[in-house]
């Protein structure tokens, strides 16, 4: 499995994925899930991805293949597309159209695969946006009310997001949020793995304002889960029943 | 859908349930989850269910009729069961028979029902055991390495549970655990719902040392749930990143 987050945020867009791969148990590899297109200052597109890796790994192979193609129009090349939301349509038509092929492929298997993405990005001049691609190809926007979405194992590392996060969370607090939301999922589920990759978008800036790979061995991320468990047990000891 | 939980300590076993139940989100009601069994002194029994109402209703009739039948034998009465292994054997084999023909009503409908539980309890002579019984009517036994178990909505709160508890926290910091583990549950899923059932079993007693129902509007949980959430906002504000 996976866990990718995003935050829409008034400041900016927070964005973590993990990197963990398997086909079985004996089967684990290291996979970027974060796929970033950009023409600074004039637009920024962060895909997250979860989900089968064929279906995931040929949707952004066509992407790429429809930016660079000659006869690119604003209606296929997500560079060209006029607005976040004509981004989203075409990210979600191109993984539906995967999907399809592929389980045309699998049918005789019995074996369907699927696979979900979140697109977050902004265009010069639009407002930021962020979304939440079902593997059907249809999608859903973070708003003010729900300001996250999330894919793949999400729910260990909701409780955190539920409690801390608002439209005006600071991008700092922001990153401790999806950074502790991670780290309850990575305690607790196996499927879901270091290296993390960690995104920042400010308002406005058009392009990837922060971009960090977290190790296994990062000593500031392991400084950060101690110290969360501490204050969990000690917030736990001082709670009186 | 349901969370129920239980912790098998030194000192005792620990189990909270949740009451709702739904037939699609319109049709939501509050049932019982834990049903005890017990001849004080002797043995208690006590069982956690999740899964189709019809299928966990219709294996508690079961067992019922087994322990009032005149012609019981320790082969069938779960009262009469040698051992909390043989209890749990009795309780899986009659939750797969009643599966098995549900499901067989229901092939037409082609909609699989399916059901889990949690039973813990202890003879006298005997330890304390508790059982996670699969639909199928197998099960596992929770250990020193693992000593809790949990069915139903069970990712929200894990995270806390694997942090705080082992086999030598005390029944008032269990207690304490699997409350704030469903405070957690509840904030994030709308398919579990108060009131609560919480029930304690002290070691060597072979009767349930107290039971609690928690209502909707219970100030005391209120209060937890409230200081839980400072604690956690708290805990999170004083994290460096």
């Amino acid at each position: 499995m996976t866990y990718c987050v995003g935050l829409l945020l008034k400041k900016g867009i927070v964005l973590l994925s993990d990197t963990r791969t398997n086909a079985g148990l004996d089967n684990i590899a290291t996979y970027k899930k974060m796929f970033t297109f950009e023409v600074p200052g004039e637009r920024v597109i962060t895909i997250l991805t979860a989900g089968s890796l064929s279906v995931t790994q040929t949707t952004l192979a066509r992407l790429r293949e429809e930016i660079e193609d000659e006869d690119a129009t604003p209606a296929t090349s997500i560079l060209l597309a006029p607005t976040m939301l004509k981004v989203a349509e075409i990210i979600g038509n191109t993984l539906a159209s995967v999907r399809k092929d592929i389980n045309s492929k699998m049918n005789a298997e019995a074996v369907p695969t699927s696979a979900s993405m979140i697109v977050a990005g902004q265009r010069a001049g639009g407002d930021m946006r962020m979304f939440l691609i079902y593997p059907e190809g249809n999608f859903i926007e973070a708003t003010e009310d729900t300001p996250y979405l999330q894919i793949g194992e999400h729910k260990y590392g909701k409780p955190i997001l539920d409690r801390v996060v608002t439209p005006h969370t600071s991008l700092e607090d922001a990153t401790k949020a999806v950074l502790l939301s991670m780290d309850s999922t990575l305690r607790s589920n196996l499927s879901v793995g270091m290296p993390l990759d960690l995104a920042i978008i400010e308002t406005d800036d058009c392009k990837i304002s922060s971009k960090r790979r977290i190790e296994a061995k990062d000593a500031e991320f392991a400084r950060m889960s101690e110290a969360w468990s501490r204050a969990l047990r000690d917030g736990f000891r001082q709670i009186e029943i």
